[in-house]
């Protein structure tokens, strides 16, 4: 049995790595679990796993304690690091959304524990803290973002060294089909109408802006240890083949797939054996596939991010910062769709670009931007 | 220094193993070769690279030793056996044309000499030979036809116990847009206009009337050991997908790639290092990739011929000696392009399909095929 500890068990990632768990109930089982504010939700999971410990806000720790007095409960947000640090075996999932999964992550490899990443944002402020950390660990690093185990998959059985091209791809998002000036009364309701996948807010955001493909740019570039010259994102509006290896000597291995996060998710769980699960693929029912250069001009953040990940400096955590900052005020409509951009901007030309990548600057560097930006909108 | 050893050198993929051979020149270098007629090309071989052996029709002897008196000549058909026998290291490109190729394939076997095969007749009538051979042999048979290459891409680093399905794709052939009714009139001419590769006039003709992919059913059941139900070809009219593999755990890998022999020609000389090669390949560009079901009713050749290979008997043999002469007829444009198909079925019909799957029995139905059908065309 492998044990599966869950930050993040009550969002999207979550609930289908334990729908994983319920199906290989003889092989995986549940171990501790974080989660925000979704009481019901926890208080389900742990009628049907042995969870050994929960996280979750403070305020719901006597309603918890009245239904499982005898599983330990830790408030957030420090008992986040004291979950990973209470674990003896197993493998971490980090499906944490935003920075705050950077240092569950360092602690994780600082343990020697394997984490299965869902939490991009990890690898975008903190690449080169968990490149560090990962020389002094045995721990790895497994993606779970769909695009990035479709380029483990292409990669098996083959070495890095032979790799000519990383190609990931953006369905485009929300907006894939309006113009930049359609963009200017977009509502919250219709950017989190994702076409493909259905996914968290704050992802389905970064979908629309691509934003998200900046990160996923990012992330292949510390996971497959590639220079960015070597990674570019198409646009492929089926979101069925999520990835494609070019190789040197000509081939090229793409991986396809239906838009079902839980394909990826035993990927990751279940390492190098494949277990038995599903195949519900028919490309002759899908009939035809479409890819096409992303359109710089229409996804202007696509660009500008790219161009910020390749100066590898701090501006890297401004853009993120920035970016959650700016989503979270477009979910609470305090602010407009294409003011994403504009407050991202903002950021990058008031804080400076700075090299001194150590968890305590990133982290300062981290709030002092969040703070910048949120005064205005108190 | 890797040296390459190739019957039919001077057929399309001779000549474009030879191109590999040129491009890697500290790599590979070229042992025996054999031809059938092809006299000048054979000259222009011999004078760029240092052969061992050449073996051609007998009438050429004189001609070649004019050139190169001190290079062994020996004459067809013996000289084929007597090539692979001579063989003391490297590896034997397998690329001639037809039935002819199965002694040769099991010589080399013998000798424990890996087979890169083209030759795909030799597993379409020898499968439960070669199989049988293999198993007291260090020698390997891998692959060069392009889907069964891409499949052995989309394998590497994962169990054959894994795969849920094997697909190929076919492009149709030269007449994938024509009605049954069209096909009556159609010439050798029109037949040998591929649209989307440049091969040689049999496989050409082979991939109009869809023969060629149950050959290729055939070759994959044989060479991975994936049983028929487990196989399938669809219609890609652009013929870019070669070759895609679903596992059970619900991963898809499609492997993908211009269509250029030289890839799965390298891919097969290198095993498992990628050499530095070419990467010309851009979805973008192409923009639109098409899958749809065959069309048993137009492809009526194509359900026959997979119904003939699940029996697993002589009748396999019947089909391939049956299908060899009505091509070869056709190409001499003694019978129309829907006579092959009639001439398979009378020979389907005339013979058993017994199971005694010895190299004689093999040989000797195969030849009183060829004798049954080619009576009424001398």
């Amino acid at each position: 049995m492998k044990t599966v500890h869950i930050l993040g068990a009550t969002g999207s990632i979550g609930v289908q790595t334990i729908d994983i768990i319920e199906e290989f109930s003889n092989t995986y089982k549940l171990g501790c679990i974080s989660a925000n504010h979704n009481i019901e939700e926890v208080l389900k999971i742990c009628k049907h796993h042995s969870v050994d410990k929960v996280v979750m806000d403070g305020q719901y720790e006597d309603t918890f304690k009245q239904h499982f007095p005898f599983i330990s409960f830790k408030a957030l947000p420090e008992g986040l690091i004291d979950l990973v640090d209470s674990i003896e075996e197993g493998v971490l999932m980090n499906a944490l959304v935003g920075r705050v999964g950077l240092e569950p992550t360092l602690k994780a490899i600082d343990k020697d524990i394997d984490v299965l990443l869902a939490n991009k944002e990890s690898l975008v402020v903190g690449g080169p803290l968990i490149k560090e950390a990962l020389k002094k660990s045995r721990s790895k690093i497994i993606p779970v973002d769909s695009e990035h185990a479709a380029l483990a998959e292409c990669l098996r059985g083959s070495q890095i060294e032979e790799v000519e091209r990383l190609i990931i791809t953006a369905s485009g998002g929300s907006f894939r089909d309006l113009s930049n000036d359609d963009l200017k009364n977009v509502t919250v309701k219709d950017a989190l109408n994702h076409p493909n996948w259905s996914m968290g807010a704050k992802i389905t955001i970064d979908s629309a802006t691509m934003m998200n493909k900046v990160f996923e740019i990012i992330e292949a570039h510390y996971l497959f240890d590639v220079p960015y010259h070597k990674i570019e994102a198409i646009l492929h509006k089926e979101s069925l083949v999520h990835g494609i290896v070019e190789f040197q000597d000509g081939n090229v291995l793409a991986h396809m797939g239906p838009a079902d996060m839980r394909i990826p998710i035993l990927a990751a769980l279940q390492e190098n054996k494949r277990m038995k699960y599903k195949s519900l693929f028919d490309l002759t029912k899908i009939g035809t596939l479409h890819f096409e250069p992303i359109n710089y001009e229409r996804f202007t953040l696509f660009e500008l991010g790219v161009n910020v990940a390749k100066r590898k400096d701090m501006h890297v955590v401004t853009m993120n910062a920035a970016n959650e900052v700016a989503v979270s005020l477009f979910l609470n409509e305090k602010i407009g769709f294409l003011d994403i951009e504009r407050l991202i901007l903002k950021a990058l030309h008031h804080f400076e670009g700075t090299m001194d990548f150590t968890l305590e600057n990133v982290l300062k560097h981290d709030e002092a931007v969040r703070n910048y930006l949120r005064k205005d909108y108190t």
